[in-house]
């Protein structure tokens, strides 16, 4: 399986990203049966989908997974669909603050993911690393890129799965803070990306 | 200095206690300048603190600290103070059920923590480990072992320092659970409670 | 301006449905310029959204405001976006557990509100009424029927606006209950709801 | 019964607080055979204690009944105990900011509340009305003024009852703000302390 894995920069005054940190973690580790590319996106309105579109085309995988961050979240979330709004509710780091517009004018409303999130998820609790379905992908870079990938590959007729997974925060970005946040430690995370992609090697056939 | 650590039993159901589980990886490991005994307590209404109390006098520790389970907590919990009063929302595993009972019948109404708390919760957040001082230990075992072990040294007008630490559950206890829990995983747990004994170890004059 | 407004029947075991509650009570009340039908739909795959429809078909409203409950929001929820799924976490009142389905085979993925999702959380927020947007209606009853009633002005041409709304529970529904939940008076939510009919009716352009 | 009811007026930036607001409704009520003294303590160090035993040494009470508000519940919280203990997050209306100082130098770790606490949220709970007993009634200026009526009272032999009530937000204060916040309406608030009166003039036997 051709896998292109995605992570952001960091954002909102904030110098870690979980998902950048996992993306370098899993860049340096082999997993059997996987060609992997990855990418660290910008949190950017334009700079965020033309890069993840750009990798895309140049890595042309058979799975893309991209993964972000979600303030409050305790599991790791599978998303199930993307919709076509913008409405953030902090500046993305091109100072970009962007209320109730489409992403795409004339774009169908929602894209549902088109990874086993159901699999996933359960893969992910047997395996004790607590996990969720979430019908939200929010309404910021994370919900825009995994509309934006599925979009392209809908729009160009392909046959490459796409989906998105949103981290909870790191321990070390809520530690001293209030209100007090839950987190994951990177290890996990790791370990549950690790496992997601195996899911996806297994489930994916590939020509 | 003379360490004591005590963990609980599983209880209320569950196979796993964090509190068990750390006790059981740090009494595996070395601490430079500490001498360590630990010791699982049951979750028994008079096998609880008779436990602690014949392992305290028997081991003659420096410092006391005990470490106990909260449902729903974020962060590792530093308790400043043990009220005298038992009133179990469930089940103990002797099978007793005591609403609104003293601990000791004319006991004072409260003991503090004689650990450092304020100073143990800033290293662990500096250390990137979520941590918080809380200032109530529940009603039911923890706070009651924490209260009868102060009772005791106070009674005995003895020198150790005690205190209690609550854990959150482990990722594995509330993977694929309704409603959602945040979790720490015990490799965070561990350096946590080793930070905190470091702490203790440095800041605890021993003769 | 003619309106259909829904509640739904009490679910999961429960006597109440704050939704049906505020229905009843508006339909009692007079408000200026407002012609309203009121339909409490039952909680169940088939019946639910065929009751809305025939309603729906029998009152020719201009606007359709469907009010539901969601058991841990603090706050009135206006939904944006129903999607195409039925994903239930519990059995509707007919007995049916469905996983992962679509609500209408080939419908398009999502629909958007096409009521004033923006200005009616501001208009809440600004009377002291605790409002927000909110991107997932759920997968149970509530979207499906938000989801229907879209579908079917969609298919249809038809000018009516529609959305959806989800009220906390009331206090009577969390007293005395663990793990502790938030609620919302009735009178608060009847304010609030009346409040949206008026902006609805102030600015949706009868013919 | 002669009560001794109070409020707080509003701190930390905010232009409510709901003690002060429910003091002010019931301040206008007659509940039969409660002869009320209201007063709304200063949120100040010295002031707030001062003004509390001021004023019940003039009303020479059989009850006191302290109201206070507490930002994130979701219930009327009743409160068991008041520790020796100030440390504030923020500061006082005075502009103190405490941390980890005893209330009174030598004063008993804590005092229990000595009105029928478990009584209360009991009929409460069964009136619909969401309540709870806590157990941390904070480290700020509630606890401090629980802490030190309890003291007077205890230290001078009275026999009045004393204790404390936490009461949510009020929707005005939550709406529109992040993160959000549950709330609980200045009605439900007025019911739920007349309810707590008229239980405490069953139940108290004054002479």
């Amino acid at each position: 399986m051709k896998l292109l894995l995605t992570g952001f920069e960091p954002f909102g005054g904030s110098k870690i990203n979980p998902s950048e940190q996992v993306v370098y973690k899993l860049a340096d580790r082999e997993i059997a049966g996987v060609d992997m590319t990855t990418v660290i996106l910008p949190v950017e309105r334009f700079a965020g989908p033309d890069t993840l579109i750009r990798t895309y085309i140049s890595a042309q995988p058979d799975v893309v997974l991209c993964l972000g961050e979600a303030g409050t979240n305790t599991t790791i979330a599978v998303e199930r669909v993307a919709i076509n709004l913008l409405d953030f509710l902090i500046s993305d780091n091109g100072g970009h603050l962007i209320t109730d517009k489409p992403i795409i004018t004339d774009g169908p409303p929602a894209y549902f993911a088109t990874l086993p999130v159901r699999e996933i998820v359960n893969v992910l609790n047997e395996k004790g690393i607590p996990a969720q379905i979430s019908h939200s992908a929010g309404t910021f870079l994370c919900n825009q890129v995994m509309y934006e990938m599925l979009h392209y590959i809908h729009k160009h007729q392909l046959s490459t799965s796409a989906g998105f997974i949103h981290l909870p925060q790191l321990p070390q970005q809520v530690a001293g803070k209030l209100p007090l946040r839950p987190s994951m430690s990177l290890e996990l995370m790791v370990q549950g990306v690790t496992a997601v992609i195996e899911t996806l090697a297994a489930s994916v056939i590939t020509p």
